[in-house]
């Protein structure tokens, strides 16, 4: 294995989305323990963040857009709840005054904000939270939403990649525009900022230009690192540049250690250490101290769907394994000549374990219920089951860590009670935090300033 | 008097200026008990916030500008504290969560945000203080700021009310996207939101466009509702159709009647009642048992200016009482001679008042310690002083209400124990909050969207 990706000597590193209050099945509102009305409660964002925190979980992370994108298979809210918080500043900003430890990262888009007012909201809620925010940086790349920042159209790949670019370095100049020391505060002396260490930027790029200075003096850690969410070419470069975090979705570990080596490369190309970029691969955990347990919550979410939508998924499979499939025959494992015919669909990655689990003889509508269709792979399970999922991912160098999408509410006191105990155990998960500030629980370097 | 203006049977409604969690003195961070590091130190501003919630004060307001715009009479942060804090919204929200019943009304450019992350932010702030947020939509006016948000000089004076008309407008059309009765997130039904009633906006302003909808339900008090703080004719057509409440700065009774005639004017010819906008005007409070020991604390603030600016105070108080004074003869009262010679400076609306203490026989570093050059009616003296005041200019019609500047951190607490009470036994204030919501407090009607 090449040494970048050898984890011998490390731990796993953990995200846990935030989601929507929620959680990433988009059913979850409808369990009996679930707040409904999540979405607008901030009491519940600050409890998952403390059980969470509990925990000993590196970072909360909100993904985000400014617009509806669209939500659960059907692309509305009608029946399944948001994709997205109501606005992840805000959030964190109330729920960084209730945690101490948890780091907190938030997406905002480089495509529809403004430098100057974007730095001065990160900073300070840098400071809010004592050093623990991150940014993850991404280009909106949603058609529809252009039209809620003006007419417009969305800008092509390279140019939104091109304005990312300078929006995090006019974002950084701002920061860095603050002298290190120039924060005083001494009564006896009377000075109170050294107003000679604070220098305007004159940020002149093709998209953004800002003066500055912003007088927001350092943080506890200096600033936010950067986190970033493209796996086109242009996202890996960005990421090699400027990201400590890469949140990634590959579905199997090859998948995963390609896309690792590509980013540790990206990194020392543009003259960092390959340990300076952490990969966080994302999946879905539903788990129970029984597999038939943690079963049973699956099936209820497949008997929330309408049955047009759970038709749908029928006919996902069918096209996933190559064999027509239909609600009559759903309920037990396939016949054995069936099984044998069964072929992954090379067009989805997702085909090949869709495949494995029908050979093994699961019904149609218990592989649906294993979330073969989820836009992550999905564990069900065991904690040892969840565990086994994670060591074996990180022991083969396929990760730095895992951004954990909870199932539901629920999800994230289940993984922290149940999972986090095992994985302590097997000496591959921290027993307390690092330090105080997101850099020291992602063990990457100081920056002050524009990453030159 | 009007019956507009009339108070008689009305309380006073107050405002608390959070300042920069320092107090309006740019020395006050000086003194023995304030927090030096305050600026940054969200602590320091929840304990200030749930000070002013047990005097009941009806809400906090944030003056912001996104620049560096000088702070104190030196203009620099060398030795004086900043005139804004790092970031209003942030710092609410995590306020919002650590308090209950005060509002909070935070200070937003018209003209350097982008409707969309506007709306979208002040929406989830409502959520996350249970509706207790209002919005000061200010236009920019200073020429240096502009350059923060790109090339291009400030807009002009028409053009920059033009596009706060917009933003209002559009933010407006934002909140109202959201059906009133659209969230329903029963668990029974499945249903989550009434997609029907999120119905997107289209916004085309000259200045500003927006597509929507914004996926925030309504909040307690349905949106926030608006504040402005521009004198200019402008200013006032602005606050006649859109504004709640306004931030006004007058010197004078008579000065106070005059402006608020043209506010509750302005609404009435934008088709509201005079009672839905409030005015609040600026005075600042050093309150202490006795008048001397009020002065003590402001005679230890003159101390903490250089001789260059003392030196540019005394001149500058020269001017406005037409006498030379020297800092020879200062510290005595002038002889009666040129006590008789003191005339106002007709230019300068606060000369009335230093030649009124001029001739009551203040020696002239008394006057200066009065706050004579302050930008707002500074009042020293006992918490019955500091009520008598308020008091005459409420029952004389001039003022819905009052924002208070604190002189320090310790103000708020002085303000709240000593002259809370006094204004409560007089019944000109109330004893404890009229309902939940910023809306409630400010007796304000509902409002759901645009206003039409």
């Amino acid at each position: 294995m090449n040494n970048y990706l050898d984890n011998s000597n490390k731990q796993i590193k953990l995200a846990m989305m935030f989601v929507t209050g929620y959680g990433g099945e988009s059913y979850s509102w409808r369990f009996s323990e679930s707040d409904p009305k999540a979405y607008t409660n901030i009491q519940t964002y600050i409890k998952l963040a403390q059980t969470a925190e509990k925990g000993k979980i590196h970072m909360l992370f909100i993904a985000d857009t400014p617009g509806i994108t669209g939500s659960g298979v059907n692309g509305d809210m009608g029946r399944n709840s948001p994709m997205f918080v109501m606005e992840p500043m805000t959030i964190f900003s109330a729920v960084a005054s209730h945690t101490s430890k948890i780091g907190l990262v938030a997406t905002y888009s480089t495509t529809y904000n403004l430098p100057y007012n974007l730095a001065r909201q990160l900073k300070t809620l840098d400071h809010i939270s004592n050093g623990r925010i991150g940014w993850n940086a991404v280009t909106t790349g949603t058609r529809a939403v252009a039209y809620n920042f003006g007419n417009e159209p969305l800008p092509d790949t390279s140019t939104r990649y091109e304005m990312a670019d300078e929006m995090v370095e006019s974002v950084q100049s701002l920061w860095g525009s603050f002298g290190k020391d120039a924060y005083i505060a001494d009564k006896q002396s009377g000075e109170f900022i050294n107003m000679e260490e604070v220098i305007p930027v004159n940020y002149q790029g093709n998209y953004y230009q800002t003066q500055g200075p912003l007088a927001i003096p350092p943080t506890p850690q200096g600033q936010p690192p950067i986190f970033q969410a493209g796996p086109s070419y242009e996202g890996i470069e960005l990421a090699g540049k400027f990201a400590s975090g890469v949140y990634a979705n590959p579905f199997t570990i090859d998948d995963a250690k390609h896309y690792r080596m590509m980013l540790k490369e990206s990194a020392i190309k543009h003259g960092r250490k390959p340990d300076e970029i952490n990969m966080f691969s994302g999946f879905m955990a539903t788990v129970a101290d029984t597999y038939e347990e943690a079963l049973e919550r699956r099936y209820e979410l497949l008997d929330y769907m309408s049955e047009n939508e759970y038709n749908e998924q029928i006919l996902y499979l069918s096209a996933m394994i190559s064999i027509k499939l239909s609600e009559m025959n759903i309920n037990e494992p396939l016949p054995q000549f069936l099984q044998d015919q069964a072929r992954p669909n090379p067009r989805d990655p997702r085909s090949n374990r869709a495949v494995e689990l029908i050979k093994k003889g699961l019904n149609p509508r218990e592989v649906l219920a294993n979330g073969i269709i989820n836009y992550h792979p999905v564990v069900v399970g065991t904690p040892d089951d969840v565990a086994d999922f994670m060591e074996t991912w990180f022991k083969a160098g396929a990760t730095d860590g895992f951004s954990i999408v909870p199932e539901s509410q629920k999800g994230i006191e289940d993984f922290v009670e149940k999972v986090v105990p095992v994985l302590q155990e097997r000496g591959i998960y921290h027993d307390d935090y690092e330090g105080d500030t997101l850099r020291d629980h992602l063990g990457v370097p100081e920056q002050y300033g524009i990453r030159k």
